[in-house]
């Protein structure tokens, strides 16, 4: 398989309108560049192992609380691609990634208050106070040279009280993927202060070239204080069939977490399994042509930029394909509002992430470049 | 459409393995009647609903927080069967029936206990303590003649605390189905004390002839305390797709629903949704031979008890097709263990559903009749 491909394939307007109905549920004059959907067909080898399940009629209840097949197929997967691999046994599914980091929190973390270090993921905001805990914003400020976890003020939430940190890595919004040296600073104030890590994951399979994901739990000294949350939903385009996985490396926590009452996580969807251990097997000569895509819009984005809208303030994008930029120069107090009424065109505003944000927004990059460059020249018609 | 049908068709043993690997993921010499899933072929329109999904590659994610055609679907079905519907606006994606008990209880009821009646639907044992509340059992004794809702005990937990009551109606696994003076009774009660009624209506599809659901939304003076949650999937057998909807008819609380953190619900998937709006339009034909199916499946029962197992004791099956089994006469402490074990068929144990009562099984009717019929000759080899 070294060195096979299969082709990104870009959606026309028609095709994205139908296959997308949340990101392309726009008026028909709007450039939808928000919600972390991509504009390309989703690989064959998973719509083949959709078709095969839905002509077999395999609809019913998956297995409960394990898959071997799954477990295995994540565990080869992260292998191949991390040079990393949970055992089997840590691999569990879960609906999707925000509920698998409630129920690592439900389950597993003191009633103490969630270190959420923001700009952060819109959906995981007022997450810890579903969980019934206090969320301590841990702010990256907007101009700092380069996004990073600040580790005395991470030291002194924990000092006051807090029990849990929820890491993003890739992060989104910040587009950094976490050194080595930078995870094992985390895990030294973590395990000082006896806390633990929820680590959402779902974005490792979009590292691009120049950077390399390393998994937390990868770590020594974290299995007993982590759990990751992984996905193959981001990289492959299938976030509305329903599975992720928590990946649990600790036996006793495994057990612990298959004994809760089934209410605890019984969501997960058989054909998000299908999907998930596809594209685990076999999307890997797809995946390789996607992150090539993915790179050249990221230089794309940088040149379209520079011409179009030079005041907008991007730190390097690593991974993932939305890009957090800062448009404050441009003067507009909600950046994405001017965008969409003068310009046509959806971004994500500043405050899903952060709050006081409203001068910069989230911009999805992952559709074609003649898309991505209307996006921008839209974008600096509607802010300059 | 009036008298148009679609048939019901048996799976085979083979089939059978393929299609619902859970339920039948049982050694090869054990017949499953556990787990509530049919052994019959998905309506065919559902398959095709699916298909075209696939096809068109739809995966991603569905709309956010109300699906209009979902809403309508439901309204039309729940018209034509009971003659009540609610306002589309009231009808709301989530994930499955329990997430949705869930939801209904985190986000509506004040922190008194939960009132759950038993024996009570296995999954749904514990959920009072994930959301953090006590479960206060409300037990119908194994003498009772007719499982019925303790209208003193009931007003005398409300008097000690309690603030909710989980009401699975029709009820799994009683098979009753509370008649409208039932369900006047309970509310006066919930009323009197300021309560709120959580209501797992998923089997009100499968009412047998002789029984009519009356949903609790339908009654006076519900609106304001009452959430149901209803679902096209256990009746069309897509419990593994994941779209359930919760009821909600007050529109503040449809709004503050609305206004909850994303990631209190946000997991119900495309596929789920695919199928319900299938069901819900096109399904009447192959429910109506559905329910048919159930009646004639209930009268053999019926019969196959008399001859093999005269001394076990069921209630009438007024719903569902899961027979809650009294097997007390046959002295056996472990009744489905006996059953696996000397009878190689696969019951559902009474404990799961009621403590201490191990002396009972809930059994699954929905197979073909010459299944239904090795079933029970098992369990009277195992038992007797």
């Amino acid at each position: 398989m070294v060195g096979e491909r299969r082709p990104v394939v870009d959606l026309t307007d028609d095709e994205a309108r139908l296959k997308l109905p949340l990101k392309w549920g726009v008026p028909e004059d709007v450039l939808p560049a928000w919600v972390a959907e991509m504009d390309y067909a989703v690989d064959p080898v998973v719509i083949e192992a959709l078709q095969r399940m839905v002509t077999d009629g395999i609809v019913g209840y998956p297995l409960f609380g394990w898959d071997p097949e799954l477990a295995e197929s994540y565990a080869g997967w992260a292998e191949r691609h991390f040079g990393w691999a949970p055992a089997p046994e840590a691999v569990h599914p879960v609906v999707d990634v925000t509920a698998g980091v409630r129920i690592a929190i439900d389950v597993f973390s003191g009633p103490g208050g969630v270190v959420f270090p923001t700009p952060g993921y819109n959906a995981h905001h007022g997450l810890a106070s579903v969980t019934g805990r206090e969320e301590l914003r841990l702010e990256v400020p907007a101009s700092a040279e380069r996004a990073e976890i600040d580790l005395d003020r991470l030291d002194r939430l924990f000092a006051e009280g807090a029990q849990t940190l929820l890491l993003t890595q890739p992060h989104n919004p910040w587009g950094r993927v976490f050194t080595r040296a930078e995870l094992e600073g985390i895990r030294d104030v973590v395990v000082r202060h006896g806390a633990r890590v929820v680590c959402d994951e779902i974005h490792a399979p979009l590292v691009l070239p120049g950077a390399e994901h390393v998994s937390y739990l990868s770590l020594d000294g974290t299995r007993d204080h982590a759990i990751a949350i992984v996905a193959a939903s981001k990289a492959f385009n299938t976030a509305g069939l329903r599975c992720a996985q928590l990946v649990v490396p600790d036996p006793v926590s495994q057990q612990r977490l298959l004994d809760e009452p089934m209410s605890r996580n019984e969501s997960y969807s058989t054909a998000g399994i299908v999907a998930a251990k596809a594209a685990y097997d076999l999307g890997d000569p797809w995946l390789a042509s996607l992150v090539e895509r993915l790179d050249q819009q990221r230089s794309l984005l940088g040149e379209l930029l520079a011409t179009h809208l030079p005041e907008v303030r991007m730190r390097p994008l690593e991974a993932t394909y939305l890009a957090w930029l800062d448009a404050s120069a441009y003067g507009h107090d909600d950046a994405a509002a001017v965008a969409l009424e003068r310009g046509r065109v959806m971004v994500s505003a500043g405050t899903s992430y952060a709050a006081g944000r409203g001068d910069h927004v989230r911009l999805n990059i992952a559709t074609s470049p003649d898309r991505l460059t209307e996006v921008v020249e839209r974008l600096a018609k509607a802010w300059t």
